[in-house]
């Protein structure tokens, strides 16, 4: 089964559009955790066991755990077997390099690491994502528009013909051919959001930048949905991790996913007229 | 003392350009190696100390250790001890994330590494880049022309004005207010080498893409030096790692980094009449 195949399934069993970044950092743990040896595994341990029924996947920045080095490594390894199979695990790694280092990235992410999704750059081109497309079961998110300040730089520029973020979305569906390419569309501009939609009416969206970032759920649904009502998978980190800094921070968290998933699911009930 | 000074200051005393770059494929190591519990250590030791001598800086490419997951990460902090300090330690990790993440990934290489040096994707922009540019005596090498065919995806597209390579070359060094910005120029395109340099005419080139990927020594030198014969740092790996397969591999890679960087610096003396 190709990753955009799996990627639906997941979806439709969970009735969740919902995926959870784990952008743990130690610096906003529970003053409870802050001092425990394994206070991070234990957080993500806590925070997936309340979460998992209303979430399709969870992703996991690898940046947070890097900081950390090999104990950090570790971490990333254990959390990620700490996600039940029914949902979906994305590395956040943004990697990308010349081919036979891609190879070597994405041996490690997707196979021996497991992961069935993984972030990556597309300033090197082809060569520098294609070992990373080479599995049909395991997907690329290409970052194509980020939801950062900075995606005004250079993925906003105006090319003669169009934008940097257009040719990466229309460059890129080229390579295709396995049907496992998604793209990271931020959620900060309603308008790019449709445009990317537009390009690519087919290709999976992983959008960060609703909640704390400020991105607005209801046209990420409306222009990031396929007319199905799928096609997106909608993160969410730092407003379900630290619901609440207490002790009932799991707790938290679980209400926050519930509640995201219930406004996610009615938005696409209405936009898409779905049944239950 | 700022990055670019360090640079200088290394090349000067060390009277190379050459950079190593420790791309160690476990797949070719030597047989007597192989074997070994630490034989990926055990080749970066003794490469580094063969060659040491002849080299201003070692290139640690991520890929090849983050493969062997949290023990690749602990072999990348022990070939980072194994550097002398008067060479300079360059993480090429090309991260890249918005503004939190990158700060992570920066405390990460920057600090708790201790590097001297990492690559950078453009990508996200400036937030994403500023983190890892906030220590004026580290350096920050962002990809501009890459030596991968991949380059000619999107850095090489023309936009109205200029190619993508071109306006990061040009916005970045907007940014470059503690003087410590580098560009990854790849070795492969003496025009494009040039061009670079024209628009960034202070800005330390790092040129990897010589030896087995085929660029054109003299056209690097001529091209990316700056006027005074220094300004690059030319990275081998391949070349050198694996001049041999045998036991006596640590004295081939002696051989071949004596070699290179004798031609680098006779090349340097008739381009731009340096003195001894």
């Amino acid at each position: 089964m190709n990753f955009i195949s799996r990627l639906y399934t997941a979806q439709k069993k969970s009735r969740s559009l919902l995926c959870i970044g784990l952008d743990t950092d130690r610096k906003k743990l529970p003053v409870h955790l802050q001092s425990k040896k394994n206070g991070i595994l234990e957080f993500n341990r806590r925070i997936i066991e309340a979460t998992s029924e209303f979430v399709c996947a969870y992703k996991i920045n690898f940046a947070f755990y890097e900081s950390l080095g090999k104990a950090g490594w570790e971490i990333i390894e254990k959390t990620k077997a700490l996600v039940p199979s029914r949902a979906l695990t994305i590395a956040d790694a943004k990697r990308g390099d010349i081919g036979n280092s891609s190879s070597y990235y994405a041996d490690a992410i997707l196979n021996a690491m497991g992961f069935d999704a993984v972030t990556v750059a597309p300033y090197m081109g082809k060569d520098s994502v294609a070992p990373f497309m080479q599995w049909k079961e395991k997907g690329v998110f290409l970052l194509a528009l980020t939801s950062n300040e900075g995606a005004m730089d250079f993925q906003m520029k105006k090319n003669g013909r169009r934008k940097l973020f257009e040719e990466v979305v229309l460059t890129s569906q080229q390579w295709n051919i396995r049907h496992n390419l998604g793209f990271v569309v931020g959620a900060t501009r309603a308008k790019d959001i449709h445009r990317v939609r537009t390009l690519a009416p087919d290709i999976p969206f992983l959008v960060p930048g609703i909640g704390s970032q400020g991105g607005s759920l209801k046209d990420v649904v409306q222009y990031g949905c396929t007319n199905d009502g799928f096609g997106v998978l909608i993160n969410a980190s730092r407003s379900i991790l630290y619901a609440s800094s207490g002790k009932n921070f799991a707790e938290a968290a679980r209400a926050e996913a519930e509640k995201l998933t219930n406004e996610i699911n009615s938005l696409r009930k209405t936009i898409f007229n779905l049944r239950g």
